[in-house]
């Protein structure tokens, strides 16, 4: 038995234990990819609470870096950053309720090197920017392309980092909104946080009916905070298993792992993010696990974990965890 | 001759001096109102430059409050707030240009007390907050009917408030975003400037095709910042005129009056807003009025003007302005 | 009778409306000026509630910038920058009471060009900086001085400013806290708020014996925000009269006028410092003007007026006020 | 052959591998603890460059916390909060230096119940505080005393936490401010970083002639943010060893342990705290480490770690680090 056997998705999700059908979102099937998350687009697919999907996700900047002679600001064209597969509608969901999405597992696709860095001016943590508005010259405008595999990211001759996977966006659409594939809020999208990799659940609220997911921005490894503004981009076969939490009315994206719940909150400034994801944090743990408001509070203060997703985009990103151990009834 | 004949609105618009036919967005003709501003909902409206529109506004809450027994929260239900008339299409208006929206008037409709304040709960400037999330309980949740003239605002027994009606909520559609109607960003949207009443020209960001104009939130009245999250809000007959800059391609929303010119910029933290607003203010003192760039930014640290907008909403609003006696060529 | 006849100053403070002794705080009496506010340095005079103080200022480059030639990196060195006159000791002051600081006139010192303003790398409102950290080339260093004299501040061949002459940097030392004369917080310092000039009363909390009271950094002129950090900083004569408030236990400077009553809040990011002053004002309405809370709070959100003062230094500032007009008893 | 062999504290250090002379820095040999960390008191201890140093420190509330009915509003008058012990001189410290603090272990004094945790009225980062004012009601105060051992902290139980102590507050004195201990920044001072323990050597910039070493603020252990204001705090025989790097004249304050470096950033909002952190830690590893600016910023992004140290003193707290293994020459 492992931890999943007690997970959330699996003890409350309506598939349960039941293992569904596994569909393909390929490239082809995908057509459009979408560069906002919303109710106005037309399903890619249809899927039943339990089902698998494979999915064809391409690189932040849609494959066009090919070469480092490749500039962002040449070859790309805001707003069409950040393409999202989807809309996918899971059968059965309702404003109020919660979608599952395990990741199984993200595999690269494409000829190396596939990984894509890149300096883009007025983006990133360190540099004035459209909204952090300064009068400086911006950086300049470098592309690093990186060999990428399935064990190890070649970052350059000096430093191999461990492949690290995970999706940078993922959310439910919101209601009625429809919002910039480059901004999280409180319907997931570009969180960016490193723990959305295989293994992990994420639960995010459903807004409209289907719930309609958008996935895509796999990462092969990221830092906490994507501080120059990118990650290494690549395209993956990115392989998930969705299941539907039914009336529960969660506010904000909530994940689980092996090790951990955790709690996403995006906003600036990022004080405001960290005090969405840390309350609640404190209401899942006084609604689901018992505990006092007020201990729960207090106990945050001495094994609270915080994780910096992104602060570079529209909106920054946190994440608030605790130890699973800590949660354990006695 | 008076200000708005060297405006840039007439100097460079596309209509000029000559004056276009008048149409009439009765609630009737607008039908459904729009809680999103973006390029998905149907126009309501096809107008020429140089068109005169007299719009029936609709009231932040809908008209849902109609006594102060009646309470937000019962009575509305996000996101379905700050109804907005539009689309309006504004004939030839092309990504790269700008639409002028001048407000020649504004009269309040329907039966008094026709004025709306309310403390709602989890929102406002002195609260904790959706986004600047806290345990405390919330404030108590108070609605206040206020009687509205075209003369006064009767807030109490004790103070008399001189009616100063402005737009709350005006923009172009965005790209392809569909925006909250509650949320302020470069497209315009819930600035809640005190500045854009009868006798202002406001300059929009041309997005999409036709421009997409929306305008909604009459106030008749607000405070800077306007504190506790709402103003004096009140259905409205508001007759605007309204102009396209061809080829003006401004990233963020500016204002003209007969005293000032002025920038706005949204976003959070509100240092980020006003530094938007203040570099947006330079680089037009820089382009149209042959400042030397950094002469205009040390010059600004001695005479700018800076209005708060609100800080309240999903994101704050600065306006940044200079007076147009220091412009003026010698 | 003038405004000044019904001030909190005039009908509370110990002197009441008694004419003090005109002492005269030159250079020479002075010695050294002082670069924090704090409890750890030598008294230079001791007044009595009521008098009156002429006090030798120096601008806040201690007069180091002569021309245009002379680069603040050079010529100054951190944290040696915006000198202070005092501290002045005020008899019977004691914690739980308030300075009152009637500004009279500021007359300028010394020879034209006697202003300067300046921009200096990595200071100011539109540039990366020690705090807002940005790998950014930082902008360029340029001097500018500027003849000033009783009615203009001759900015360049182009524009001429009217002469508005106010305090940047006016406190009370804290109690046991030194802080830098570059910092503003709940003890005053460095507000940067162009309406603390002639003709105003600065209310400010006493936490030590004798109220211990610094003034420096006056400025010709300022816009809202002192956007590129800098005003036109010069040297002044400035008469003062003093009072003290017994028993007024005010937690944040406050300011009166002919117009207005304002509450200040100094913080980062810039709507904590828009959140305290606003919330001060609320408590002062409620408390000395018989306002409802709830009442007061909602008012403001109709009718309050916000003034950024600079949000430029270590922590930036905001005045909140209310007419004069809506405070009157029916 | 430790890491500590070959750290800079050891490869740097004045004292080199060389034993120094263990000091006790007792109860009776501090007397008066200190609010403030600056240069205006006497010091307590002199030392030379690789001295061992015997703190005992007391707890933040300075032991006034006996029971859960000690309230600390009614205990404590701020700002005599958070004693300090200290100033220590260390010999040959000068302005452009680096103290090195390596701290061997920490010892609980006292007894049982030894630790410590209250929510604090207007005090915590999910509640209206102090500077983040608001108009809601305080959340309640709330006194937990917790047994702790140096293995264990008995929380509740139901939940018992690995001890795991850090100093939270650890600096020496600004040049010409004193700050109060509640105050992180350039300094050091309150910076709550779990990673401040046993086997870590932190890095702090002298400003003054003999650095004037402040330590206190022990922790059993706190989670990351220390969300609601407090950690365990309790009393502690704090064994530190102190090295002196000369002419290393860091502007922020410096971590090592076996498995990383750190820099440290601390200002409000929390971006430009993480901006300080990772701006710093770019230039450190372009400096010592041999890597290009761009290159260390864009690996930065792919690699780098984030502590969130505290977000609730009126200054946030935020350490970058890398891990050493990617440091190394080939």
């Amino acid at each position: 038995m492992t931890w999943m056997d007690n997970s959330i998705m699996k003890t409350r999700g309506a598939a349960g234990r039941k293992d569904g059908t596994t569909h393909h979102l390929t490239e082809a099937k995908q057509g459009k990819y979408h560069y906002t998350m919303g109710p106005y687009s037309d399903p890619v697919l249809h899927v039943e609470p339990g089902d698998r999907i494979v999915v064809e996700t391409r690189d932040a900047f849609e494959g066009a870096i090919k070469t480092e002679q490749d500039k962002p600001t040449q070859k790309c064209t805001m707003p069409f950053l950040n393409p999202q597969n989807g809309p996918i509608m899971i059968k059965g969901a309702e404003k109020g309720d919660a979608v599952a999405v395990y990741i199984e597992s993200m595999v690269p696709r494409g000829d190396n090197p596939r990984g894509t860095c890149a300096m883009i001016p007025e983006f990133g943590g360190l540099t004035g920017t459209y909204y952090t508005a300064t009068l400086n010259d911006p950086l300049p405008e470098i592309v690093r392309k990186i060999n990428v595999d399935e064990k190890w990211v070649y970052w350059s001759d000096r430093v191999t980092l461990p492949y690290k996977p995970h999706v940078g966006t993922l959310s439910c659409s919101p209601e009625i909104d429809s919002i910039s594939s480059l901004t999280p809020d409180s319907h997931g999208g570009n969180m960016d946080l490193p723990d959305m990799g295989p293994g992990s659940v994420t639960y995010l609220p459903v807004r409209s009916a289907g719930g309609r997911l958008f996935i895509g921005d796999a990462h092969a490894c990221q830092g906490d905070g994507e501080v120059c503004g990118v990650a290494v981009e690549y395209a993956t076969a990115t392989t998930i298993r969705v299941d539907l939490i039914k009336g529960w009315n969660i506010e904000w994206p909530r994940l689980e792992n092996d090790e951990v719940i955790m709690c996403i909150g995006s906003t600036r400034p990022l004080e405001d993010a960290t005090r969405i994801a840390y309350r609640e944090l404190v209401r899942w743990m006084e609604k689901d696990y018992g505990f006092n408001k007020w201990d729960a509070y207090m106990m945050l203060s001495q094994c609270g974990k915080v994780r910096l997703g992104n602060f570079v985009d529209p909106k920054y990103t946190v994440g608030a965890a605790i130890s699973k151990k800590y949660l354990v009834m006695k």
